[in-house]
């Protein structure tokens, strides 16, 4: 008596990456629905069951779709549009682009891209981090590929959240959507801990423990980033996510190229899963993670392409390939990761790194099917050797190509029949993606003669976000302010008093990332007035966004700093600026702590334009609106210290009153 | 006026790879006879010429063929016999079905199938190294791809040669063969200095001088290597071959992945080629080379896969991405090796490390047509940006595959058409590997169960070929051996007392490298008579070759060794040898210099079975004919110092006499 099932492949290599690691030379899979519901020799097979569609496949490899651990797949439309940068210019040319063109449309179009290349690859699974990936997974699910979606958490604004609560709530609200369905599975994806605050990555901890969902990171991916951790936080980066909850999670966390055998331990304790990937950490020439151990202290590890505008592909052969390699050279010994090993973490480590074990990664009965069919009659492939059991994992890995894939089946339906894409269109994918490449193109290209990319072939540039809630009043008497400073609950941590020099080159380049550039000059005074000190810096400084609170402003815009090395004659002529200003000044600055809160504190004289009197500044970080409301009603408080009230707070920047200045100047000589 | 050609690619995306790297982004290449002719954009080449056959290149990118600058084609045939497996362990199981399978038609047919392999990857010209070139000339000029074709040199027996002496001869009558032809260059290939006596090394640099041909050779490719090479020769591996002539020879020199600056100048002083292999220095945990140190001081690399039994294939696609990941990696800054330079090194830069840039990998007028042309539209290709003049160079080596190569041109023919091999008969070259696979794997399997696979699996094992001149002489008088080695002419080196139990495993597994398993006990003896130290361990002993010299025998076998950390009796039972057989004795071992060479002296009294007597033996480990004819009337002298003369000497060896004792005590039982 046979039972009816829905597809039969028969005839081939059947790889199931079970735990005994079965292979059938002649094996068949039954697929009924969804799921797999018979793995095993062909004759057994073919006794047992019969199929409305039964598929030859002699001389392919039947197995498991493979698992792409980690990724970004919008990415694609970016791929190759700056590659052999350091990160952050890099990121300097990128996230304009992002800012400017990522959109729901984008980044539906960004997916259909990848998951046609993943397709092509034999993968059926993935774990993705972006932006809008309400839109990612609705494309996603069309396509009818399996996946880890994170919904990406910053504290900064990013393409579609303002503000980090936004995010959050942004995050909740796809969560709800999606959990529950049958190939995608909704995750939270705070995008690594230097991104985020605490609250913020206790919040993202609450919201995956809320609703038992994955949460998806980046950890330790540079050394910088890793000695960042420690210097800032006196803690490798793994403990600083277990002391904010983030261990507490059903972790994928991405990268671990620079972690200790501690933290490994903490990851292990946790269940945690790892995502390596090798390509992005060699093309970025952030390490090579030590997988090795890893493995041996049985961490779950899976294999990630990361997103192919730093790979520059989605090709998961070529990835575990290099997993394989890179892990022999860097323990020094050609026996680690051998191809089945190797194999294993590209299918249901992955899986299990991705907290879907139960449902993917393997060819078992009652599991999803999740195929990919591999022709080996290709002459790369040639021979086959049948000596050793281990050899078929030897092809896969280290001899087979993606462009091997014949067919791919996902939770039972068909993806790729014959190299054919069933559910993509992949010529209108290509051809649309040719045309938003064109459009950003013209971006990059009108960009090319900005500020931004003179000051970038000039010199290295170092990113930095600004976020920061302040207020500027004018007061008469400096000594009142050094006076407040030394009352008892203030606490001041830093004291310097320099002259600064600063030139600001003013463009009309319509960049709101390049407004203006500076050329400042720090002097520093010492205790007896000698200058002791001089430094000299640029930075470019967007127009920023300015939010007016009650009492306070918030300010938020990025700036690309720079050494400047060359004399202000050559900048001068470099840049060639709209026009030009000067302000100088004599600054006392101090870091207090308030409440337990930092902020900076600067004292100006204003030289040039010649003002008369003192200017109090009172500034501090922030990164989100209700800790900007917090923090500016501490400032109200501050003020009290001084004796100020915010109803004479002087709302224009340096820049514009010097500028006013410069205009009455002008006006009075004509 | 129009010049006729025989081919026009047109409408592609020319890319150069020459000295401007000039990019025409909608060009064309006229072809005639074997040169290119023309090169620039579409419009003005068509202006200009007429073809017998244009091509429309749209949405692909036409560029020099690939350089494979170090490969073994053949082992092709052994890709992925064995992997993940230590160095010496993996030669373990490789040199037997070397021996056994390596003739001309083997290699032939693995160059067919290499060939194919390359072709369809965009390769059109490479170095090769290994046995019978003659034949693999024969298959290479057939197919139509450029090689340089190194014939190997050894100091041991090799599948084309029994002495090096024989092996040079065999390499002058290649070279006087082919040297002219207007594909195949044929150089001269010592293996590696530490498989290479200096008189070989010397006589192959004089072979390469003396046809102004080039020489290709292993250069410190392990650390292993490197360090034996302080260790043994005071020196690096480059400054020894400087010091043998290899340097002053038009050298290609493979892996350099332990090099340091003063060997980068002194292969820089003489214009030397080095190939990088990636895939190979990780797979089998080498390490990885230097090669932005390379380029920066301005020395020739180029890139190769090494042979597809370290790889598993010949995809210089990838193996140039690697050349770039591993670069950013090891040198901690991802702008190093970008992807025009990591383009260059695959083409130009390989044709230069191979002495060939004057005909090959650059389209440039006057040199020969060898062209692959990319179909650019595949989805993982997507999308193509404009905005950066590189961009084409990121696509070509970050996002690219072999699978995408459309056309293949070498010398001016079509190889490959629309992905269809025009001069390999690839389905045939299938067939016939398979077939030479399954007989392969019989032999494997066969000694699947041999002592030699069960020394492996139960501990790794260390190879040393053995090739010996020696004479066994029985003695009466000790005190004159004792006396003579006081002589003047004779300078003791060191000495050594102990007492040497061995128990023989005798095998009739009909496996010539396994006839013998000895478990052998040292108990070292004082000065006083007491033991100082014991050191237990097993040898594998091959049957060997046993030669008759008109004074001496010369034996050639292999012996693996391994170190014994259990008791006899479990390998008793491991191994269950046909038979065991037992010799015990007394043994001074002398090493002394007689006329500045280095000879061992044993002077043994055998305890089981007792033996009346001494046997005094003289042995020097030797390397080619000439060498042992020399040492052989050594002994002879020798002998004359211990008073003894050849008539007597003992042909057989301890387990002989130990036999034939054993059958006389049974017969006597009996």
């Amino acid at each position: 008596m046979t039972q009816m099932v829905d597809i039969l492949l028969r005839g081939g290599t059947v790889v199931t990456m079970n735990d005994k690691y079965d292979v059938y030379e002649d094996g068949a899979v039954a697929i009924l629905d969804d799921s797999i519901v018979a793995v095993g020799p062909t004759d057994e097979i073919v006794r047992d069951y019969a199929a409305r569609e039964t598929v030859d496949c002699t001389d392919s490899v039947i197995m498991p779709g493979l698992v792409n651990a980690h990724t970004h797949i919008p990415m694609t439309l970016m791929r190759g549009l700056n590659d052999d940068l350091r990160l952050d210019v890099w990121l300097g040319y990128l996230m304009p682009v992002e800012r400017e063109f990522v959109t729901p449309d984008f980044v539906k179009l960004g997916a259909r891209v990848a998951c046609a290349e993943m397709i092509r690859s034999g993968v059926t699974s993935f774990a993705d981090m972006f932006y809008y990936e309400e839109a990612i997974a609705e494309q996603v699910a069309e396509i009818g590929m399996r996946a880890l979606l994170g919904q990406t958490i910053l504290v900064f604004p990013a393409p579609d959240a303002e503000t980090f609560e936004d995010a959050l709530l942004l995050c909740r609200r796809f969560i709800e959507h999606w959990n529950g369905h049958p190939l995608i599975q909704p995750a939270v994806a705070p995008h690594a801990w230097y991104t985020a605050t605490p609250e913020l990555l206790l919040a993202c901890a609450d919201l995956a423990r809320a609703f038992d969902v994955p949460l998806h990171t980046h950890v330790s991916e540079t050394k910088l980033e890793a000695d960042n951790s420690v210097n800032q936080n006196h803690m490798s980066v793994v403990t600083w996510l277990e002391q904010h909850g983030i261990l507490d999670t059903k972790l994928l966390a991405a990268h671990c190229v620079h972690i200790n055998e501690e933290d490994m331990f903490s990851l292990r304790r946790v269940g945690a899963g790892v995502a390596h990937c090798p390509s992005s950490n060699l093309k970025l020439a952030s390490g090579i993670a030590p997988v090795a151990q890893m493995l041996k202290l049985g961490l779950k590890v899976g294999v990630g392409t990361d997103g192919p505008a730093s790979n520059n592909d989605l090709d998961m052969v070529e990835e575990m390939r290099l997993a394989s390699f890179i892990a022999k050279v860097a323990t020094q010994d050609p026996t680690v990761l051998p191809a089945r090993q190797t194999l294993e973490i590209a299918t249901i480590g992955g899986a299990r790194a991705m907290h879907m074990g139960h449902l993917t990664g393997s060819l078992e009965v009652g599991k999803r099917a999740d195929i990919a069919v591999r022709d080996m009659r290709g002459i790369h492939n040639q021979p086959h050797f049948h000596n050793h059991p281990d050899a078929v994992y030897s092809r896969i890995v280290y001899s087979s190509k993606a462009s091997d894939v014949a067919h791919v089946i996902c939770n039972g339906r068909w993806l790729m029949r014959d190299q054919v894409l069933l559910t993509v269109d992949e010529d209108a994918a290509r051809e649309a993606a040719i045309d938003v490449a064109a459009k950003i193109d013209a971006f990059v290209i009108e960009r090319e003669s900005s500020p931004y990319n003179k000051l970038v072939l000039l010199a290295g540039v170092q990113r930095l976000e600004s976020f920061e809630v302040q207020v500027k009043m004018p007061v008469d008497d400096d000594r009142a302010v050094h006076e407040a400073l030394s009352g008892e609950s203030i606490t001041v941590t830093s004291a310097a008093h320099y002259r600064q020099y600063d030139h600001y080159f003013i463009f009309d380049s319509g960049d709101q990332d390049a407004a203006r550039l500076r050329y400042r000059e720090d002097e520093f005074i010492g205790e007896d007035g000698e200058v002791t000190q001089v430094r000299t810096r640029l930075t470019l400084i967007g127009e920023g966004q300015r939010e007016e609170f009650p009492n306070a402003v918030m300010l938020s815009r990025s700036r690309f700093l720079a050494t400047a090395d060359r004399s202000l004659r050559f900048y001068q002529e470099y840049f060639a600026p709209a026009r030009e200003l000067r302000v100088h000044k004599d600054r006392y600055r101090w870091h207090i702590l308030y409440k337990a809160t930092d902020f900076a504190i600067n004292l100006d004289h204003v030289l040039e334009p010649e003002l008369p009197g003192y200017f109090l500044e009172i500034k501090a970080r922030t990164w989100s609106r209700s800790d900007a409301e917090r923090k500016a009603t501490l400032i109200t408080e501050l003020l009290g210290q001084f004796g100020l009230t915010l109803d004479q707070a002087e709302r224009r920047e340096y820049t514009e009153i010097a500028q006013s200045a410069n205009t009455e100047r002008e006006g009075a000589r004509a």
